[in-house]
């Protein structure tokens, strides 16, 4: 199966294609979005982690059909995620239509987070800026067409040696995640570097996949650093030019381990 | 009733608030997103127009409530609308759960648009970097934060005179389309100048609001491009320094009432 071309020539310009995409777990579709055609198993597995549809171990292969609009991709999940999923069709929120009254809908919006463990890892100002720089080499898309986003991991072993793009960046970020679930990575090991602004989205799917860090080169939200507060994570952005820890500053240092 | 501020010092730096707000059309909420709490009447009624939900006509007032979650904005559309708000609610796609299948939902995502009529409006080169510098002077939000996207009206006799500002950018245009309806104007008279990305469904709500021209500092997608070709509409873009019409260029040109 061929997916369709990521970028495409209009006007003697490079411009980043989108297609939509349905993820249909057990059948049913959880969610349709515009994105890149390209690492659509990794979208699906990131997704279904970090909306909580399920967890690592419940996440097996991804099936990709060409559809005549779009691209979907199937991922079956045990029974007893059935409810799980029946629930969050109706009650999804998100820009979405549902039956819920304006109260019960806010509710859902931001959901309640896992708070993540104290661990051990950090990150200097030297080895962040690296981390940048590096992701900034695995941009390939926005190379050619500068329209798209990019998430990448960091490692203390190895630095930013994986990275995924998409037009979006929640997808940037789930596929960098579904790819490390499915390459058998700790997500826990290492640091979330992203192009994009610090939502509240973005801290939710980085504490749903497990991740300590999440640096960035532009700014948070300040509902983003509450939210990071509450979680445990260390959120840590460059907008502005200079190297800032927004939350949980411990895991972030002007010295550590420099180089 | 006073909303939330829509900024906070954090860590001693001005970052962008946003809150869960909540679009309950006819007592069932059609939509949950994160927004910048500012101007949400004008955004519950420019989404009610460009998602399709309702004609210009039938959107009434607002009503703004703040819940201990988030905003809600309360808005009645007229009975015969009622099918139409629960079919979306079961169809809607977007990053969204729904009971479709996955042929059914990527139909869904991209809806038929509506065929702009050709109109006598232009824009020059120099008309679109006045306006683009207009925009820019227009954003008090993003000069404190570096973190929000905007959403103009340009209008050949007036130039640039109002925008919205939101951390979402379909939030941002939505807010805009909703405040020249509110305020009576013609959307087909100008044309919508944006800071963000053109995706497709950046089309799809200018081409709903009938704005015959859509301009953006940054670069459209291919998908955008070839929606906005069909639809009518023209696409300018900045990308990469240089101004650029990737559709329906003939409302586009290098010298005419140039100043």
């Amino acid at each position: 199966m061929s997916l369709p071309p990521v970028s495409r020539v209009v006007a003697g310009r490079p411009l980043a294609e989108e297609v939509p995409v349905a993820l249909v777990f057990n059948g049913t579709t959880q969610a349709a979005m515009m994105a890149t055609p390209a690492d659509i198993e990794d979208f699906a597995t990131g997704f279904a982690l970090t909306e909580g549809l399920a967890a690592r171990e419940e996440i097996g292969e991804v099936e990709v059909i060409t559809q005549p609009n779009g691209l979907e991709a199937r991922l079956w999940l045990p029974e007893e995620r059935a409810a799980a999923l029946a629930a969050r069709r109706r009650a999804m929120a998100g820009p979405v239509g549902c039956g819920l009254c304006g109260i019960d809908s806010l509710e859902q919006a931001v959901r309640p987070l896992p708070r993540l463990a104290a661990g051990t890892l950090s990150l200097s100002t030297a080895e962040a800026t690296s981390a940048l720089d590096a992701l900034r080499q695995l941009q390939p898309l926005h190379d050619e067409t500068r329209a798209v986003h990019a998430a990448g991991f960091w490692h203390p072993d190895s630095g930013v040696t994986l990275a995924r793009e998409d037009v979006g960046r929640h997808n940037a970020l789930d596929k960098l995640i579904g790819a490390l679930l499915r390459s058998g990575a700790e997500v826990s090991t290492g640091a979330l570097i992203v192009t994009s602004r610090l939502s509240v989205e973005m801290v939710q799917k980085a504490v749903m996949a497990g991740a300590p860090l999440l640096v960035s080169v532009s700014a948070p939200t300040a509902h983003a650093v509450r939210l990071a507060e509450e979680a445990g994570l260390t959120l840590v952005s460059r907008a502005g030019g200079r190297l800032t820890a927004f939350s949980h500053a411990h895991r972030f240092s002007e010295d550590a381990h420099a180089g």
